[in-house]
């Protein structure tokens, strides 16, 4: 028998991924821009534990969802654990767990979440979701709030061609009643209705027919949802008599103004009455943004839910929020190259070569220099062979190098060179970090 | 019987915590100011999956830790899966993955890991690591760089009085060769000499001695680590004839030339036999940072362990690297407020209250150009009443609020009310965001 090394091939669970290093360094610039913003608008960052006890999570997802949960348990523990599958119940529970914190209490939230969903392109088991939300106010200057930040997120995030769509939950409601849709119904009407961009509005129709709804409430409904919907007008006079209805266009008006106020381009929101969202929680306005040129789904969405803190304390509060599509801005972004240049293949400025073991300590010193100026350094490790150090320094796509050889070192300068035209010019050493700076900044690479 | 509400006690699972926003800001600057200097080094982000499978982590750590792993399943799922218990396998499983990961490979990795250690204050089952390696490096500049980069980063966050302890594990081979050690008892050896601090000398003596070591071997090799640590010379006099004690001095004597052409001051790093670490795969230079004045324990821990990778792939890579403890770190800084002050208690800077429901529109587009001068500003949203929007910025620690009344807005002006001296001026609206500069440069709260 031949004795066998115990070496275990390295594998991944499946639908799990690794973010190497240059995909790395995207999400961080997504993730620092979204920060910016949400801290710019006073949202304040929240950090939950990935696992929560089973109950927490369970009865609020439905069923469908509820089945891709992971549980977790360790050897000697006696509680029933999950990995969290969203972050607006872990939300829920902070706010019922905190009544001290002042409201309204508004928080994001970036963090990992798990979802046992069929892995397939683009789509993992982990990922991140991005949430903010207001938690106890019912203005709708809150829901401005937050459509306004969502304007303000996509523009600095270099999107143009978007829009968020925006209804009301509350007018949904009151078309079912006008059409005559009993209560009870109301939640497979959405879910219809939801498969507009899919089906179409004649597939609609027809899943609502197979769903025992008569065919004149289908049509009464669809004829009324189809209105221009900037003619708050029509709908309003068809609805009077409809009080939850009124109220929903009451809120959509208010909505509207504080948009407009706080300057956000027409172009850039429109209502959309047949966007319904599929969560059940939404009790209010809901919004959902999509990119118009090229047509790529869906960047964000939320809503306002004011009974989901209700299932963990007494009294429910008025919240509302949104997530962005994280992982799917990270990626659109890419498609449509607008990563910054400074937002290279790796972090790395400068590296600074070593010409052979005397002259180790000149470049540690250079490197420090470099260090101490901002510029963000590499040293050489492989003090072997000059040839292999620049051969580092494009295999890593390292944008400059620095030489410093017996006769440059004798001179206090130093040979620096642009990897991407080859082009080297003798600086003196204690000039190299400005000129340096100078240089990254020209290809719009500084630090 | 009384119909209950479905209302659920919100908890937490035994040993885990919410971070709430106030410690999350101090988080986001410790973490942040890490990064930076971990980036200007060179290094690069690296992302792995909570989820690991159970295979990859078992057997690395050895069976107490490996009690303490979470396992994970979720319904129909067929693999068995464990959350990382650290940052150093994934990473060994992600460099035997990639074999196109250019070499030397330069990681950070800031992430939670799970441990079910029984909970106790200041100690959670859920935390932070933050951990750098070099991956690929033989060479004693490797652990320079790594060195230095402790020094850079404790200096950065404030710390002032503050060692790195360093030693070297083919010295501590070659004392126990030299003193007539077997091998194999070499691990229980290291065992003993790493309570050093706990017990003392004595301690280890006995305790060493009750391990079955001849008391004649334990008194040679304990006056050998007592020798005065910065006396080289008498050291290599000693074990002149044992070859790996010789490579481990040479490693020595190369770092700590390479540290002082880094400029790293003297007084932060020392040579210390007597220091072992705890784990069982360091294979060279080992180090350890500890606060000298207030004794606090270690902030970082870490060394060179060049047979690791080999468990994932068949070759091995020298591999060096430190952990940060940066929960320790966190709540060390707060002891000693070494957090600027522009660390406060919230985020945002300011609240534009809303005076009535006529003057809304005013207060969203000062909130506006507020923000779009890079200010950190808050909408109140809740219109009723001042009194009540003031009490809410005192509530959260908010330092200024802007007020603007039917007569400031008739003359184009605002109240600026700092909110610690209770001193308000009049401003025009056009000179609002400068002025709120320069008071938020001079309180050292600027943005």
């Amino acid at each position: 028998m031949v004795d066998m090394p115990t070496v275990i091939t390295p594998r991944l669970p499946r639908g799990m991924r690794d973010i190497l290093p240059q995909k790395m360094l995207q999400r961080q610039y997504v993730i620092g821009a979204i920060e910016q913003v949400f801290q710019r608008f006073g949202f304040e960052p929240l950090q939950t534990p990935a696992l929560e006890l089973r109950e927490t999570l369970m009865g609020k997802y439905g069923e469908d969802a509820e089945k891709l949960i992971y549980d977790a348990r360790h050897r000697e523990g006696k509680e029933e654990l999950s990995l969290r599958y969203d972050l607006t119940v872990p939300l829920t529970r902070v706010v019922a767990m905190y009544p001290e914190l002042v409201k309204p209490f508004k928080r994001y939230h970036i963090a990992p979440v798990w979802r046992a969903e069929r892995p397939q392109k683009g789509r993992y088991r982990e990922f991140y979701q991005c949430d903010a939300d207001i938690v106890g106010s019912p203005s709708m200057l809150a829901d401005a709030e937050i459509v306004t930040m969502i304007y303000t997120v996509l523009r600095e995030l270099g999107f143009q061609a978007f829009v968020t769509k925006i209804n009301n939950r509350k007018i949904l409601t009151g078309i079912g009643q006008y059409a005559g849709v009993p209560n009870e119904m109301l939640g497979g009407l959405y879910r219809s209705m939801d498969k507009l961009e899919k089906i179409g509005i004649e597939g609609v129709r027809e899943e609502m027919i197979r769903n025992a709804i008569p065919a004149p409430v289908v049509d009464k409904m669809i004829a009324l949802v189809s209105l221009p919907p900037d003619n708050l007008g029509e709908l309003r006079k068809q609805l009077g008599d409809i009080p939850i209805a009124l109220e929903g266009l009451n809120e959509l008006e208010q909505l509207a103004t504080f948009l407009s106020e706080a300057g956000v381009p027409r172009a850039h929101y429109q209502f959309d009455f047949t966007m319904v969202r599929g969560l059940a929680y939404y009790t209010g306005p809901i919004y959902e943004t999509v990119v118009t040129e090229p047509k790529i789904g869906s960047l964000t969405g939320g809503g306002r839910y004011d009974e989901l803190v209700g299932l963990f304390s007494k009294h429910s509060l008025p919240t509302t929020g949104t997530s962005f599509g994280i992982e799917r801005i990270i990626d659109v972004m890419d498609e449509l190259a607008l990563y910054p240049a400074s937002i290279g293949k790796t972090v790395t400025q400068v590296l600074v070569t070593v010409f052979n073991r005397d002259l180790v300590g000149v470049s540690i010193r250079i490197t420090n220099l470099l260090r101490a100026a901002g510029i963000r350094t590499e040293l050489a490790l492989d003090v072997e062979g000059l040839g292999k150090q620049l051969k580092y320094a494009a295999a890593k796509a390292i944008p400059f190098t620095v030489i410093i050889g017996p006769d440059e070192n004798a001179a206090q300068q130093a040979t620096l060179r642009d990897m991407t035209s080859g082009e080297q010019s003798l600086v003196a050493q204690h000039e190299l970090a400005e000129m340096l700076k100078s240089k990254l900044r020209e290809r719009g690479g500084g630090s």
